[in-house]
């Protein structure tokens, strides 16, 4: 494995690799701080790409103000480790002066998909986002990227972006990875204590027991849905509901608060954000609602 | 010459090019009905690329409520017969419907070079020119791409925007093309009736006046070379200035009002936009203003 820390060693690397004709170029971007879910990212681009980057950068702009920008966890000897046991052929991990020698003036909006849930709490997050994958994709050039679904909306914007702007590269959404016990992995769950973290299992409980309730037609509505979720992360006296919320996926459309959710087209994300302390945790769920036999 | 109107024609027809291993290639955006400048861009991109892409598309998005989208004109047979008369060897002309099957929720912002000069007049249109530039860039994947400074703001935006984003290709600014009475080319010259052109010939002159009397010192500042252009373009009756400015190129940055130009670091701009009637022309001047040896 290569670590390389220049866009230049990285064209370089790449350039060498490419050369050795050894089939399509896979990207999987990171903020570091790696666990399973990212590993599993590689362990997929693997069996499409004969060329594996990951990046390893944790994006300033992308951060809010007041958001965890200095303090996101980073440990880069455990996380070379990883990328090299998991088979990653070149790691980029450079420093920020490398990606901006100078602040970025231009700047990626995907209007719509961007102004609800994690958009509507974090303004600018996503032109963060989708900028530094552009630059990303950009100086890697990869035939496929690959990105988790537990960041379902950042899959739904970049899908977006990449079908307006024609770009040259497939966006591979990624299964969400849990604990055993049910805890979304989140390079964030390490800010947790004992006590937060194990209330916050409430999240994927909340989630699991909506999805339950809707397949076997106890909850027939998105707000009866919505109510479900509630009432159980409720039962955490630790948890600060930031939003939940069900809508079309990936068109992240609104779904009518009295239609039955079987009628609703295609798939459906219940997704949300919960403070525990001053951690802020995301989750969802990504289905498609079946119709409950006995209720035909 | 090839004419393609279709995203999978163009990519097929230059994978065959390509692979002929004719060098690199140029990319010409344009909005047709073309003219001798179109032809210089032509030329330029010949000397340099073995694969001349010339696009041409009048892009909705870069045109604001109001303005002349519907009746820009329009003359493909003659643009296919000039462009095939000067080598391009693949001529992209798609319709609205190929280039935006939906409306793009995606656009790209350059922030602080488009809020002056034309950006003001026009706002949003550099996002329209952006975002549909990236989409050429990304359709037809070229080592250059050829731009007039006619437009120089817009040269200056994509080159941030390019830069900002680590795109792979090289922005290639071409000189300016006038007539010979000095009227800068424009494919919407042709609006003008017989008296608005004649008088639009104050726009190169106010422009080539201020130069000189930079250059004999009989001008220091910016402020006093903004007042000769005015005053020159007002000897126009039909002369509406939207904007008379000078700032430095390609920063676009004000030039501190009492600092004579000589003392600018780098090149200078002096742009305009007037309106003959319903006709609004552009022109700019961008150079390096020199010393007067006798003031020294």
């Amino acid at each position: 494995m290569k670590v390389v820390r220049t866009v230049e060693q990285l064209r370089e690397s790449l350039g060498q690799l490419r050369s050795e004709g050894r089939g399509p170029v896979g990207l999987v971007p990171t903020m570091g701080f790696l666990h399973e879910g990212h590993a599993s990212l590689l362990r997929r681009a693997k069996e499409t790409c004969g060329i594996v980057v990951m990046s390893i950068f944790v994006n300033p702009i992308q951060f809010g103000p007041g958001e965890d920008y200095e303090s996101y966890p980073r440990d880069e000897i455990r996380d070379l480790a990883l990328a090299e046991s998991r088979g990653a052929d070149i790691v980029f991990i450079p420093l920020a002066q490398e990606m901006y020698p100078k602040p970025t003036r231009t700047k990626i909006k995907v209007s719509g998909l961007t102004d609800k849930l994690c958009g509507a709490s974090r303004p600018g997050h996503f032109d963060g986002v989708t900028t530094v994958v552009t630059k990303l994709i950009n100086m890697v050039q990869p035939d496929y990227a690959f990105f988790g679904l537990k960041d379902a909306q950042q899959v739904a914007v970049l899908s977006q972006m990449v079908e307006d702007l024609n770009m040259n590269v497939t966006i591979v959404p990624c299964p969400l990875i849990r604990e055993s016990d049910g805890l979304a992995l989140s390079s964030r769950n390490v800010y947790l204590s004992a006590e937060e973290r194990r209330q916050a299992l409430v999240l994927s409980r909340s989630l699991r027991e909506a999805r339950a309730a809707i397949e076997d037609g106890r909850v027939v509505t998105a707000s009866e849905a919505r109510e479900l979720i509630v009432s159980v992360i409720s039962e955490s006296p630790l948890a600060d509901i930031d939003y939940a919320d069900i809508l079309s996926f990936p068109a992240l459309e609104p779904i009518a608060a009295d239609l039955p959710l079987t009628r609703a087209e295609g798939e459906i994300i219940m997704a949300l954000a919960v403070r525990f302390g001053r951690t802020r945790l995301i989750d969802n769920i990504v289905f498609t609602p079946k119709e409950v036999a006995a209720l035909v």
